[in-house]
């Protein structure tokens, strides 16, 4: 561990959080101690090489085989009306995420989040025809005083920029909405961060409600409160930390979604395995198939377990100050991909899966981890129909001049999520070699 | 009084409000009751004429006239090294404003709320090259790891929109500038507003630092963390609520601001004497020549207590629930100004001149108050060289389109800030006579 690290237990800390009270009421314990990073802020001018490195141990599920996990009574049925919630614990900006099949025919839910009278529902080209009018039912029914509005708007991450965001607020201020007004999000993970951000934004801040409608969205992006736009010279560079009322997950949703978006999220899935829930990734390398054949009950349970791990992160840290950094394994390298690839040209998960394999590489160089881990993680990539490297037109100069942009770069000193000890485990760091760094970006791309 | 309006006593809170000892210390008595509105979420549906009210008071300055105001030491060159130093209390974003002579001189004032080593100084091609090169010496003097780099706007309200907004994104992102630097505005309210919203977004958000060189900078804009920009359809509709490190006025950056721009910082410091501060009303009443003419110790005393009363009121109400609308009085009739007008017809000041005439012309027809306060008014705003009537092409329909999407309609209801009862006490409501609009719309426009 790099000198200006240090290790503090903070089981009180734990305690006193809702989530992880509710992690343990479902057999979680607590880990003994975690690894606080030391502020990067301390680091002296000039001492590059000796960022902050923290160690994030996953959480070990006591008493329970990944085999049982699958034989749980996860879906059921009958209960239809009642949606798991999982909360996201941030004081007076705290939230409930619902999660259930059929939500979007429960008008109540998504009724007490709105506030005011006048919703813009904002949604893409593909979404709208399958579930605007559904969302709209489910805002007006009973509910004579509510009156909707929407903005269609076109579908892909190449659309997630300032012209396309200005729509929505001509759209909003051509409708007279007023700071009374609540934004809807209904579709992925472009327009969960699109219409966020609009709200964020729209007369210094109006409500808003995410209903994502891709497993992407549902188990990663809705979460959380990131929201924001890309710049042509890089991913969601321009944005906010603004948090819904609620995030309403209709998994039904999921029975139109393309087989390629159904991968792709899947590889946020796969992430939280790897970074902090050993139990979960072994959950995965049995049920992966499942997943893929959009199973109800293992879709169900992959979600919920992966809005628990993200609430949990979310909680400790929503601004990103070390351990919610964790959360972006792999997407150092996949948002090079995105940009310089194209946006659009492979969606989000792909990228991220192929940026996975190459930290995990860099991770295997370093000798943080042993060969069984590179393994696992490039099979069950394979298994989900996810690429394991970047496109052939990727070079190791667009990889090394886009990631000098990353948000995670702090003066000047790119850090990275890599696993080290024990699948599981994790760290947030810019004290690594940079020989491991130029030998896989060598190793995957070409010069 | 509307039914729905109750009376509190807070003067508990006002005695903990840091900024309220700071008056006290000067010889202020806290009012013994306050008025604080009924949410205006709790007004049911269709009751639109039933909206809040609030009465807000003055401050009560005992013990010292107007003239012996003007007598005090308020200005003393051999303490040019010793700023003023008004707080604004926000729990952990509360920060300095510094006013004083020469401070961009005193290169560690600025230095202590730089964060990281780059920073970006949003200007525009008037300010650059007045106040550029001093602004990177202070950063930079004594402190050679820190970078500057500059992106100079065109100036004008006119440019405060998105397409101009971009330009500092663009220069932050190609120099690859990371969460750890710091945006500093140098320049007027426009340069303050747009350079605070690109710092809420910019990697979702980095450090900022407010220089204002303008009057209307100096006593209003750069305090407060409203920042934004406008939208073709009406003013401010796209931004948001972000505080800075600091705000630095050096009073010297005055001596170079054209007498236009002088007069429109005027119209807010009149503001702050209308709606809370009698004395300081008072006292400009007799010193508004003075600070024409530029009288530093006039313009010393002037700038800080405004300041004064605007950190009051932010510090109560950031986001602007209440209290904090009434800082804009002539607002609602002076965004219609700009905005139908044409943005950067008339500069910020001269539309809110025009705007509180009509204000105050409206109150008096709804018998809120004496026709002497009309009277002061006109006349003050007159020797300011402000205009007291809006430009002859505004017409009624002009000013109720634009004023239908202000940010203060709740509920599809305009609440106005009006002057009610003696000198310097103002409601904010929507329950108001809609004759006594109508009268005044036609009374200041053609139909």
């Amino acid at each position: 561990m790099a000198a200006n690290t240090i290790s503090l237990s903070i089981s009180s800390n734990v305690a006193a959080s809702k989530n992880f009270n509710s992690f343990e009421s479902r057999g979680f314990i607590a880990p003994p101690t975690i690894y606080l990073p030391v502020a990067s802020s301390k680091s002296k001018p000039g001492e590059l090489s000796l960022s902050s490195t923290t160690i994030f141990r996953s959480r070990v599920r006591a008493g329970a085989s990944a085999s049982q996990l699958m034989n749980e009574p996860l879906y059921d049925k009958r209960s239809i009306s009642a949606p798991t919630i999982v909360e996201v614990d941030l004081g007076n900006r705290s939230y409930p995420i619902y999660i259930g099949a059929g939500l979007l025919d429960q008008s109540e839910l998504l009724q007490r989040h709105v506030h005011g009278k006048r919703v813009l529902v904002v949604t893409n080209e593909r979404v709208a025809p399958l579930y605007l009018d559904k969302t709209i039912d489910a805002l007006t029914r009973g509910n004579p005083n509510v009156t909707v509005e929407s903005v269609i708007l076109p579908d892909g991450e190449k659309y997630k920029d300032m012209d396309t965001l200005m729509k929505v607020f001509d759209k909003a201020i051509e409708s007279r909405l007023d700071r009374r007004c609540t934004f809807v999000a209904l579709g992925g993970g472009v327009i969960g961060d699109m219409c966020g951000y609009a709200a964020a934004s729209y007369l210094r801040g109006v409500n808003f409600i995410q209903i994502p409608t891709t497993v992407m969205a549902q188990v990663d992006s809705s979460v959380g409160g990131k929201t924001g736009i890309n710049h042509r010279l890089g991913k969601n560079m321009i944005g906010a930390f603004y948090q819904p009322q609620c995030v309403l997950v209709d998994t039904d949703t999921l029975n139109t979604l393309p087989d390629r978006e159904m991968a792709s999220g899947l590889a946020e899935v796969i992430k939280y395995g790897l970074i902090r829930d050993t139990e979960f990734f072994e959950w995965q390398e049995k049920n992966i198939e499942a997943l893929l054949a959009r199973d109800p009950a293992a879709l169900a349970y992959a979600i919920k377990r992966s809005c628990e791990n993200k609430a949990d992160v979310v909680s400790q840290d929503e601004k990103e100050s070390g351990l919610r950094a964790t959360l972006n394994l792999g997407h150092t390298f996949g948002h090079a991909i995105e940009t310089g690839f194209g946006y659009g040209e492979w969606l989000h998960g792909e990228a991220v899966a192929a940026g996975t394999v190459m930290a995990v590489d860099m991770s295997y160089r370093l000798g943080w981890i042993d060969n069984s881990i590179v393994e696992r993680v490039n099979k069950i990539l394979k298994r989900a129909k996810l690429p394991t490297t970047p496109p052939k037109s990727m070079t190791v100069s667009m990889f090394k001049s886009i990631m000098a942009v990353d948000k995670k770069v702090a003066d000047g000193l790119l850090r990275l999520i890599l696993l080290k000890g024990p699948l599981g485990n994790c760290v947030f760091t810019g004290d690594y070699d940079r020989e491991a760094l130029d030998a896989t970006l060598r190793a995957f791309s070409k010069s």
